[in-house]
């Protein structure tokens, strides 16, 4: 445990629900002199001998005058978020009001929190490890089904679970290897090291399982982005009408995040689709790809995890888009091909280009067949079942130090199965055990936690 | 006390903190049968059995997933905001857990709240009378420390004490009146009509003060419309820049509000002026004052109700001064001569205009001053103190009725100077009586109940 960061001994307050107007607000104070501190606009009870988890109505008063009618949620340490003596000022939903109850607190004795610094101390107090932690600001953002179950699996403790039977598999592993060692010169051998082979493939495989989930743990917690491009007439702008009527989803940004492209957010099965908005990029040239050769598009489509290519089935042969697909292929891009217009074509809209498959025909005027293209987005963009029971990795950090790990672990396969002494391998175990212990925040730096801390919100 | 409005009777939910992104949400659910209802997500225990004001940690869950982690806090009645069984739920500040929380307990049996419903229930409950209900939006709105400070009051039942003494002494009245009455044939006076005259005078008294400080209440609940006017060279975008640098308000708008012209809100000593924005409005005359011939300049200036004249020093002689304030005089506005740009002025530039009286000569872009003008623009507009101690109105249907009882009132004075007959004076005092009534919430309609809750927000 890293003790005295931000001198975290001191008491932090904070608005804890969003910025705005709304009936009510949360004031989150944490910290051992907090009943002492609220105590002084709120002088007619003392906060202290209130029970934990016990609710208190009354005045706020500072200099005289009321701040506020509120109602104070009482948490004694340890049973708090933080671990700390923490109290939530129910106040109303006021921007006067929550600055000036904050700005008194400030008065009396309080610091005002860093962004994330709640969650920060309940990892140094031990009631979270740094998974956890990570999982609160998931939790917050999360905007489908899929990513809240990820992110709560996690903030339950169950990546730390995987990872501390990982971590004990390895610490037996380790002390018999140091046993052998200890016991060098009398040339026992402890570990069978054929079954030790077997152990550290499994090990190996969970972590490489882990690893792997990444892929579709990143597609859950930041969805999928989606270019769709095509000439200006081919209908772009109806079918983006038509997928947003039917799938919009529920965005919730992260104050202060910004996004380089302006993006429509659909939710189709639970998969969130970030449709880049094409609308006001407009080619200065008629290649066959709108904008291919153009500098905007080719940045839209570069960003693009998928890239949907629309164009008027009666404006388009066979060969031109056999070109189209080399493109694609040349820069090693997945892509559909939707087929628009089928409502006024007079051949066999379906099977217009029969050597070419996988086209998708609509007509995103009439609506038609918009759930073949639907489909065979989810499809492109999720191996498997997105609303999985398995654990998923959503971190770009966990999955680093995962593929650290598996390196480590991979390291001493090949030592054993090189018959490298045990001081040898028991280097390697210490690394592996490093990685392990990066991730679940047992070694950390001073500087990667206020990082990772500070992409949270204040107040969290 | 009216019953069986909007079913009250059911079980009614609704976001309570604003919408957005942040650490924490509350969601408040509130109905007698508000603990059997958010049991159905929150199985493990059984909530009624509770002691109210007790806060408990756990997970929601529906169909097998669960929503989120949330601390629930119990209130029961009557010791609630709305009078009735509460469950405030805290959960994590994501727009999408906040929004399925909120369709979960929809499925098993609570309604989405109206604007304003919980406090039209705590007022239907007798936990307010019509003034705190009423001041409840105000708090909510509050800017100011003066509009917070008006608003508290009225919340704690500040003008409600008021009213129940007046109420008081005109039922003392009422029923002398009426055994008066009932031994009329007997021919007996009970009444002094001189000490009478004397107490009346006292209630015209306090219910003038009253009707008057809505002058300032006003002030302190909307702020003054300030609409700053001059030629385009005036320098108006400087003074608009010095006046927002060091006065900058803290803004709080109420959800689904509108305002019609775009406007910079600054404070001043606790006075919120509204400065109409004049950016984008280019005369196409050249009048002394500008657009004073122009519709939309027209229009800016009679929607404030104060108007700021900013001039060039350099540009104006004492003779179009003397036509710009004879247009404001018949215009009947109140205006403030600002002389600009002394900083370039050759002449005795705090004197330049000696016949004129109240010039204020500042340099905008020099900041030379300024502190003159912010002391008039407080001046102008608030007759006392706006952090006054007393009790002030600063709703416009409390205003009407205390209009109303005024006249009533004065009636029965004229009744009692006139001689008038018992069961003459008896009506008008019932007039009185029904206009108190009307204030507090004792004498209402359903419509207008409707109409002053649907000016809520949804979750108040």
């Amino acid at each position: 445990m890293i003790n005295n960061i931000n001198n975290w001994n001191d008491t932090i307050v904070a608005l804890a629900t969003p910025y705005g107007v709304g009936a009510l607000a949360i004031i989150r104070v944490s910290g051992s002199d907090c009943f002492k501190i609220v105590n002084h606009l709120f002088p007619k009870k003392i906060l202290e001998k209130f029970p934990s988890h016990t609710i208190h109505h009354g005045f706020l008063t500072y200099n005289n005058s009321i701040l506020d009618e509120v109602v104070l949620n009482i948490f004694k340490s340890p049973k708090s978020f933080t671990g700390e003596n923490v109290i939530e000022i129910n106040c109303h939903g006021s921007a006067y009001i929550q600055q000036t109850i904050i700005e008194a607190l400030i008065a009396v004795g309080c610091r005002l929190a860093k962004p994330g610094e709640f969650t920060q101390r309940a990892f140094l107090n031990g009631k979270l490890d740094l998974t956890q932690a990570e999982a609160v600001i998931d939790v917050i953002s999360s905007n489908t089904e899929a990513s809240k179950k990820a992110a709560i699996t996690n903030l339950k403790g169950g990546f730390k679970h995987v990872l501390s039977n990982l971590r004990e598999e390895l610490l037996k592993f380790s002390s018999l290897i140091q046993l052998e060692l200890d016991f060098a010169e009398e040339d026992v051998e402890f570990i069978n090291r054929q079954s030790f082979l077997l152990l550290l493939d499994k090990l190996i495989s969970q972590t490489t399982s882990l690893y792997n989930s990444f892929k579709l743990g990143n597609v859950i917690k930041n969805g999928v982005q989606v270019a769709i491009v095509g000439k200006p007439n081919a209908g772009k702008s109806t079918l983006l009408n038509t997928l947003l009527n039917e799938n919009r989803a529920i965005v919730s940004e992260i104050p202060g995040t910004t996004r380089d492209t302006i993006e429509e957010v659909i939710n189709i099965d639970g998969v969130i689709f970030r449709l880049i908005d094409t609308a006001g990029i407009r080619p200065d040239a008629t290649d066959i790809i709108e904008g291919l050769g153009i500098e905007r598009s080719r940045e839209k489509i570069q960003i693009a995890d998928l890239v949907l290519f629309l164009f008027d089935i009666n404006e388009y042969s066979e060969n031109d888009l056999l070109t189209v697909i080399s493109e694609f292929k040349d820069k090693n891009k997945k892509y559909i091909l939707v087929a628009n217009k089928i409502d006024i074509s007079n051949t066999n809209a379906s099977n217009e280009f029969p050597s070419i498959p996988n086209i998708i025909y609509i007509s995103a005027k009439d609506k038609l067949n918009i759930n073949h293209l639907t489909s065979r987005l989810v499809e492109m963009s999720v191996d498997g079942d997105i609303n999985t029971e398995s654990l998923v990795i959503t971190n770009a950090r966990h999955y680093e130090a995962l593929s650290n790990l598996l390196s480590a672990l991979n390291e001493i396969k090949f030592g054993l199965q090189s018959n490298l002494t045990g001081d040898l391998l028991s280097i390697d175990i210490k690394n592996a055990l490093h990685y392990l212990g990066v991730i679940t925040g047992e070694i950390t730096t001073e500087d990667q936690l206020d990082y990772i801390f500070s992409k949270f919100c204040i107040g969290k």
